[in-house]
């Protein structure tokens, strides 16, 4: 059986998305097979079709999904008829995908397929950071750049609903601070505008925040490690702002005694996944069902649109997930 | 009461040490007055000298001390005539210092002044980087630099003993890596003759190590990144190799989900170094007792000649530590 699905090609000497006919794939032991009814686009695709990630090994794009099981084996927890969530590893920009059920969440009732396609890389990325990686505690201060971004809006919700956390959020315009003010927010700074480790600084007593999520990289090397408390963590997830630090100095992150993690979700291991979804199925899902927590979707474009969405994302419009819709 | 103490003053240009006559700290509450029988020299005392750290307080240096319980608090645990080690709040390197009791450790019995002073800086440096931070976890592999230095010689046998790790060490000498071998350590690197990542890679079936206890900075800022394992952790304890890391690239770090902490205990709070020295005695001290693991001396200097000790150091000649003896 074929479907359509989305890959990268080589073409005009730039790479670019193209809508093809390919087999739909065939599930593995331990795997669901998932009719896609949308997937969400995440910056990990941009990587990839600019073919710079090193570890995408899915010719597909696309990191998680939305669906309706087709195929599934006895006690696997799911059967075919089932409303999943989940992320895949990649293959998601299709209209079939195959996921390892120890990844699949069941859908809340009241979800949109696309709704539910905005849940998982970004609520389990903002749940990892913030409290695998980070140890929020209950109470403590969290400085959340690119607070309209989808991981921003996950993690302002997560931080303030179970851990009612001192949220510090940075964006770009009055319409994203606004938007984050009402997911919880409690410091919003432009940072077009404003200094923002000053500001930081300003709402934390001259201490410096606990953590710090930094989607953001080189261009505020120097801001965020001004920002941070003593003995404070900073989580290190995106480059939004550049690769490269020209000048480290080593001696003030000792001092300081910060601890500094790299990470991304999607290169970690199947086993990693797997139980970063049962954590998080058991520690957030049930919020998610209450209505306290909501996925954020900006935009939806049809898959056959997969560029404009990327595009979009690129140029850092959007507030939430950019989901791309596929046809039944 | 007048004692002798050490002190940096400025001599010819340049900060030099000075034997002077200080009054006799005295102890406020919940300090117990010691009279010192031997400082242990650490790099945070040369830093000190150079005017670099930023946080030392006390005039006179040194920040570990053994000797005898002059005056104690009923309830301390303590009483005059006890024999402790332990670290203090600058002060080391006199007649008598006052030390906060959460932070006394009783020497063991057999053990020389001598012996009890090169205890407390470097085991809880060890025991702090090692398991507080770098969670070593039992069978892990772990590459500990400058293995015949202070810090290493303890790292090394604290991994071995409590975890029975894979030890990997540097060292600059044969007679050095011939010591690190007799501590306990697996795999042994010439940093002078040999690439060391290469070896690691070799010797971890090319995965890298679990963790790293980095005393050198930026020369090995690449090469340590080559030789931790993907998702592992990297522990900044020391500069030996220069502050300024030119051209950082963050991207690395994430995609290899490293997690990079930097510690120093000296400027850490009164409180931390309470529960760590607690911690200490209690996974530590028994095993000391028992003579499984034990403090490595280098060479004893007098008081007065503290400024020969610090040049010791400075030329990386020491196996272990190098203590003061202050006469009775």
């Amino acid at each position: 059986m074929n479907m359509k699905a989305i890959i990268v090609e080589r073409q005009n000497g730039a790479n670019a998305l193209k809508l093809t006919d390919l087999p739909a794939p065939e599930p593995a032991a331990g795997e669901l097979r998932v009719r896609v009814r949308a997937a969400a686009v995440n910056r990990t695709d941009i990587v990839t079709r600019e073919g710079r990630s090193g570890y995408a090994v899915n010719p597909i794009l696309g990191v998680e999904i939305a669906g309706i099981v087709e195929q599934a084996e006895e006690g696997s927890g799911f059967a075919p008829g089932d409303r999943v969530m989940g992320l895949v590893n990649g293959g998601g920009y299709a209209e079939y995908a195959v996921m390892p059920a120890d990844r699949a969440m069941k859908i809340p009732a009241g979800y949109t397929f696309e709704q539910a396609a905005a849940v998982p890389e970004v609520f389990l990325t903002a749940y990892q950071t913030l409290y695998w990686i980070g140890r929020l505690q209950p109470g403590e201060s969290v400085l959340i750049h690119a607070g309209a971004s989808g991981v921003g809006t996950a993690a302002i919700q997560l931080a303030k609903t179970l851990s009612r956390a001192k949220v510090i959020v940075t964006a770009g315009s009055r319409e994203k601070l606004d938007f984050c003010e009402n997911l919880g927010a409690d410091v919003l700074i432009n940072y077009k505008e404003q200094s923002f480790e000053k500001e930081v600084l300003a709402a934390t007593d001259g201490q410096g925040v606990d953590l710090i999520l930094d989607f953001v990289g080189a261009d505020y090397w120097d801001k965020n490690l001004e920002s941070v408390k003593k003995e404070g963590r900073w989580v290190l997830i995106g480059i939004l702002g550049g690769i490269q630090v020209e000048q480290v100095n080593l001696f003030a992150l000792m001092s300081k005694c910060v601890q500094l993690t790299g990470t991304l979700l999607t290169p970690r291991s199947d086993d990693y996944k797997a139980r970063l979804t049962a954590d998080f199925v058991r520690e957030v899902m049930p919020h998610m069902a209450a209505g306290e927590i909501k996925p954020i979707v900006d935009t939806v474009f049809p898959l056959e649109e997969a560029m404009s969405a990327q595009t979009h994302m690129e140029e850092n419009r959007n507030i939430g997930k950019i989901v791309l819709s596929v046809a039944e």
